[in-house]
Parts: C-alpha cells; structure tokens; sequence
C-alpha cells in the first residue's frame, strides 16, 4: 500500500467549495487503495491580506511576529480539510507545524526545514487517521512560529513526502503542468510528460513559475517523484494528466531538449573601453553584487588593442537605473569611455538534460536565428541550458521557429 | 510597579487602525510606569466569518478542528498588536495558547482555563518585553488547541490577570460600563463607577450584556478588580471613566439598589387547577428540563380548596410553543385543568449587595408599581435581587418609575 503526500495551493482551496472538492481527489486517491497525507495552503488571497495587515501596522515589521500573523492562513485551511474529509466519512486530523514539529531554522519570514518529525504522523497513518499539515509554516527550537517565505507549501510538501519516505508527492495548481514553452505565445507548445528535476530548475529559474524552486531541489536530492496537477478538471470531472518530475536515472530516453524558457526582465549594460587588466572585473561587479544588484549574463568581448576592452552583462530590468547610478559614480576609478544600457532585450533559453550527450543543439540554436535574421548580443551556457540575450521584439518569432526546429511542437 | 493586563475585545481591533489605537494605549500605562500585559481578540467579524466556514462544510462538525480554525482569528491580532507595539519604540511578543502555555480541560469549543504558566511571561515582563497572549484560546494536556467558547477572550484576560497575580484586568469594549439601567429605555439611567461582582452577575445574567459571566465569576473568586472601559475616546482622546467591578468587600458604601435589569425574553405558563399533592412539581419540571427547556421564576399559588392548586413559571419565550407541547403530552399523567400561556411579559428587576442590609426595598418597589397601576404577576426574589413579571406594555414606565424611586436618576 503506497502513501503519497497530496498538497493542494492556494486556488485549488480557493474557498469553501474548493476544499470539499480537494478532499474528494483526496478520498479518490483512499478508494485506490493507497494511504495519504495532506498539506495545504492558505485559502486564495488569505496570505496577501495577513501580509498587507503587518506591512500597514510597519514598514519594517519583526518578522517573527509576520510569521505568527502569515502562518494563520494555513492553520485555517488544515482545519477546513480536516472537516471536509470528515463530512465525507474519513477520519482526519490537523496537526500544526508545532504540533507535528515542522522544525526549522531560526530565520523568520525565510525559514529552512531542518527535520520533521514524522512519529505522530506514522501513528495517525496507522489508525487510518488522514493528517493534514498546514504548509509553509514549521517551529524553531526555542518553540516560535516560523514560515518558509512566499510559496514555501511546496517544499513543506515535498519535505513531509521525503520524512513519511512517500511513493510520490502530488501538487495540485492553478498550471496544469509544465510546457514546453509559454503557450501563450507558442500555440503548438505541448505539456511535458516527464521531466528531471535539473530541468525543472533551470525552467523555473528562468520564469516558468510552476513550483518553489527550494521543493524541486529538495525532489532532487532525496529522488522523489513529484507530480504537478491542475486542480480544474476536464468536462468529464476527471484530472488532468499533469507532469511527473523524476530524477535523471528514472528518464528512459533523454530529450535533447525539453522546453524553452524565456524572459522579458532582463536590461543589457555594455561598459566600453574599459582597461584590460588584472581586478578589472572585480571592480566593476563589487560595487553592483554590494547594491544588491544580480548581474545575470556575462561577456567580455576581445581587447581593441590589448589595453582596452568591452564588458556586456545583464541585470534585471527594475535595477537598470540603480546599476546605471553605481557604474557613473565609479567612472573615475574604473575609467571606462562609455556606458552603454538597452531595456530592449529578452533572454530565451533552451534547456535539456539530453544537451549532455548530444553535440549540435547549439549549432542549431544559432543557425534557426540566424536563418530569421535574428542577432544574437550574448550567449551563456550551463551543462543543460543555452541562453542568448536577443531584441525584445524577436521574442515570440525566436521561440516559436526553436521550437519547431528541436522537434517540440504539438503533433510532430 | 503595578502589573497591569489589558484586554481589547473586537471592536477595540476591528481593523489594523484600531490596533494601532489600542497599541497607544497600552504605551500610555507604560508612561504611567505601569508594567502590562496584553490580551486580544479577534478583529471584529473574523471569528464569525471562520465559524461560517466550519459550518458550511459541515453541519455537526468536529470541535477540536473547530477550534483549530477558529483560534487563528486570536493569532493574527495578537502578532499585529506586538507589531503595533513595536512600531511605538516598545519591546512585546506574541505567545499563542501552546506557547505560554494557557492549559484548558479537553472540551473543545467550550473548554475550562485549568492552569496558565506564567513562568514565560514573568521572564518576558522581567525584561521589560510586552507579552501580547491572544484571548479565547488554550491547550490540552495532549496539545491540541482548544477555545473557550464565544466571548471567551473576557475570562482569558481574567484569568491571566489571576494567574500573573496583576493589579487590576482593564477590559477594553464597545460598551462604556454598566449602566443603572438600559439607557435607550431610561434616559436618565447614569454609569455605575463601582459595582461588586456578585451585582454584575445578577445583572448580566438578566440581560446586561458587558461581561462574559465566566469572567465575572473568576474574578470574584480570585477578588481581581476588572476594570470595564470604552474602546473609544472622547472628543479630547481621553479614555471615558468606565465601571469598575470589585469584591463587596472593597465597596466603601453599599448602595441600596445598584441597578435595574429587564428581559423581554420570559413568556408565562400558567397549569391551572393541578393535583395539590407530593410529587407534581417534579412532574411537571422534570419533562420540562428533560426538553432542555430552562424554567426561571415559579409561583404555586394557594390551593382552591386544599385539593387542587396552580403552578405559574417562565421559561425562554423561544421555548414557549415547545414548552406547550410537553405539557400537553402529559395531560392524563399531570392532570390540570388547563394551561394558560402568554408571552406578552417582561421581568423586570432591582440589584444591589445593600439589600441584604438594608429592608424596605421591595416595598419600595410594590408600592411604586401599585401606585403606576402596573399588575406584579410573579415575584422571585435572591439574596441581592428582586424581580416581578409584569405585562410587557408597562416595562419603560416600571423601570423610568424605580429609577427615580430608588434615587438612580442622572443629578440624583
């Protein structure tokens, strides 16, 4: 008998209504014969509110204290589906994350899950007692109430799967799964059955906001399956097939490549003519890395004559102007002739665990551009991603003909 | 240094503008050089808005989830009150039920304050930190949350005003005081500064509703002053005078008559003509109390001719059509003539700890109602109490008439 962990976020227990319909799949999974636990998120707008409560009280507000009020909205939630699954003629109960304990480090607002104990958990399992656990919220050892930050439910489930050793760890959202590219802008762009969690990361990472990347990560290092579903369902009253996140081992044949992700946030900085030599770097990104400004995108193209050089890098489009401050009132010390800044770019980025053993998916990532006249201005790679900084305006054409070009579309 | 606990009821934190309010003035006990504790509880409709959702999921639902959902309400103001309080320049934390801990019986829903452990508090007030301990809420012995039932918050304050051995417990509420009598039906019914705990009894269980009674009883058994204030300012943003409940024992000077009470909420039932002999009183209440049906006042007036008698007594005038039904059921078994019921009656009464020493105040009221024509049909009376049951037309005129009678008139 298989035990899976089953979360459902913030649209899936939207209302009451909701919940009922979440402890009925949840009572579909008991019918299969299998054992569950629950987590739950904060009822859909409940968490903003409780925020906007302590951001209008202070501006800078103790976050331990922001826990106590933000952890509520789960506790509300676990209760309503405790009774839900009741009414259906289950046995269920709450446990809150002092109750279960969630431990976690001290670090208020942005706590790490650091050990679950899952003793009374195992004992409710055994009785055929359904626990459900409030996500996003856990204890500290000196017994206050800490939250994990902002879609912390994800990893609390994917943590309280990997405590309980559960076969699987269902996540239902209001993303049916993850695509190949962002069908709002590539109409043949496909769900993706499978998927390793690497190349979940670097999606995600790269805008595809379908889970917390700390619960992908936490998937990865204690192998778990994890299964995104929509909690919408078809005509029929049927799930949805959603996308499985498996380990690389569990993959039988490697995609070259899985899906493309894009950008739209990224602003480019070229610094020109910059003095080629040792700690030039180092002077430059200092100053940014200290205005807590991520540099993303790096290249620093050939010297001129060997005594100067150009810097091209991007940062977020929201810091362009601060980056653009910091770089002028240094222009003394790093003695460059310009600077130059353009908000006019998208990154697009082709991810694929299959990158690895497969040669060319970068000679076609540059010559299907190419082809449609679009110029790259920076390209990085990691071992399973390719990404190239392009005009805005070429966004949707640049996904659309890669998409096609690896194989992706709907149908082919 | 006295030790104060302040509690703020639901309009008092209806919104995060009133905490803010209520903040400054606990910060003002402070610049008295007061130490204090704080209780809250949920802002104003939160409670009733998370028992509709229990409700309508399930009908009969599972208190100890009940009270899981219902308890958050109390958490979120009590982090926004350590926030509010922060934000004035002062050190607080919040300590939820399990946190201090505030340790009840298991009666989910309606559970009993058994211990509070102040060990944590006194340690907190020791540092000059502000414990904010949300009201209503507690702990079982196994941790499971547990509420107090609604109105809750006043015997959590209470009893935390006990159990840190404090001063006085100040009660911050939309009601000003308690007043002599009604002042939308007397208008010259004034605030009543000082009033024992055994008055406020009488007068809340005959409809004065200030104080939940359970806080009134606590602290009349640990003889803790309960101050009763209003959550609003005059137009100086002065705290009004409130009432303020003490121990007879503390009253310089007993009035006669503290106040006067009414409820609309009585109906009569005569049984006419019943068997006078051993045994026909618990025939009749026992059926009665068996239906959950309170009987308040009874008269058994004398017998016709030493053979039959008549019972005359309230109960709830929600109760009087189910009150009917029994009786009748029991026709052949009680053997009255016939049941006569109205519920066109209103009992009206005098409370003051001075009657035990003082006679004359029923006369008083006798010769008062005689005098205004208004027929008294049932009379009960207690140690520090006197109530009629008169037709319910004449209840202004008999409570403006006693006012005056008994000197209670505003310049009096």
């Amino acid at each position: 008998m298989a035990l899976f962990v089953l979360k459902f976020g913030g649209t899936s227990v939207a209302d009451v209504d909701h919940v009922k319909k979440a402890a009925e799949k949840v009572a579909g999974e008991l019918r299969l014969g299998h054992k569950v636990a629950v987590t739950v998120s904060a009822m859909a707008g409940v968490t903003n509110q409780l925020v906007d409560y302590c951001r209008s009280i202070a501006k800078i507000y103790d976050p331990a204290e922001y826990d106590v009020v933000a952890s509520s909205g789960e506790q509300i939630t676990s209760g309503l589906m405790a009774l839900a699954l009741q009414q259906l003629g289950h046995r269920a109960r709450s446990f809150q994350g002092w109750q279960v304990p969630v431990m976690t480090s001290n670090a208020h607002e942005k706590a790490r899950v650091e050990r679950i104990d899952t003793q009374k958990l195992h004992a409710c399992l055994e009785e055929g007692i359904i626990p459900v656990v409030p996500g996003f919220q856990g204890v500290t050892q000196d017994g206050r109430v800490t939250t994990l930050g902002r879609g912390g439910s994800d990893t609390s489930a994917v943590a309280l799967a990997a405590a309980l050793k559960a076969g699987r760890c269902d996540i239902y959202t209001d993303v049916d799964g993850v695509y190949t590219s962002d069908p709002r802008l590539v109409h043949r762009a496909r769900k993706i059955p499978r998927i390793t969690c690497e190349e979940m990361l670097e999606l995600a990472s790269l805008g595809a906001k379908v889970l917390q990347t700390r619960s992908v990560e936490l998937a990865m290092k204690y192998s778990l399956p994890v299964q995104v579903l929509s909690s919408f369902e078809d005509a029929a009253g049927s799930t949805l097939p959603g996308t499985l996140l498996v380990s690389e081992d569990a993959m039988m044949e490697k995609q070259q490549v899985t899906g493309l992700a894009h950008s739209r946030d990224e602003a480019k900085i070229t610094l020109a003519g910059v003095p080629d030599q040792p700690g030039v770097s180092a002077a430059v990104f200092g100053p940014l890395a200290e205005a807590n400004i991520n540099v993303d995108m790096i290249v620093q193209s050939g010297s001129e004559d060997g005594k100067r050089t150009d810097i091209t890098f991007t940062v977020p489009r929201a810091d362009l102007a601060r980056a653009q401050e910091v770089l002028n009132g240094r222009k003394d010390q790093l003695r460059y002739r310009s600077v130059l800044a353009s908000a006019d770019v998208a990154k697009v980025s082709v991810v694929g665990v299959g990158m690895r053993s497969h040669a060319g998916v970068a000679q076609t990532m540059f010559k299907v551009l190419a082809d449609k006249g679009i110029n790259i201005q920076v390209i990085s790679t990691s071992e399973i991603k390719i990404s190239v900084l392009i005009e805005e305006a070429y966004t949707e054409l640049a996904l659309r003909s890669l998409h096609a070009a690896y194989g992706l579309d709907r149908g082919s």
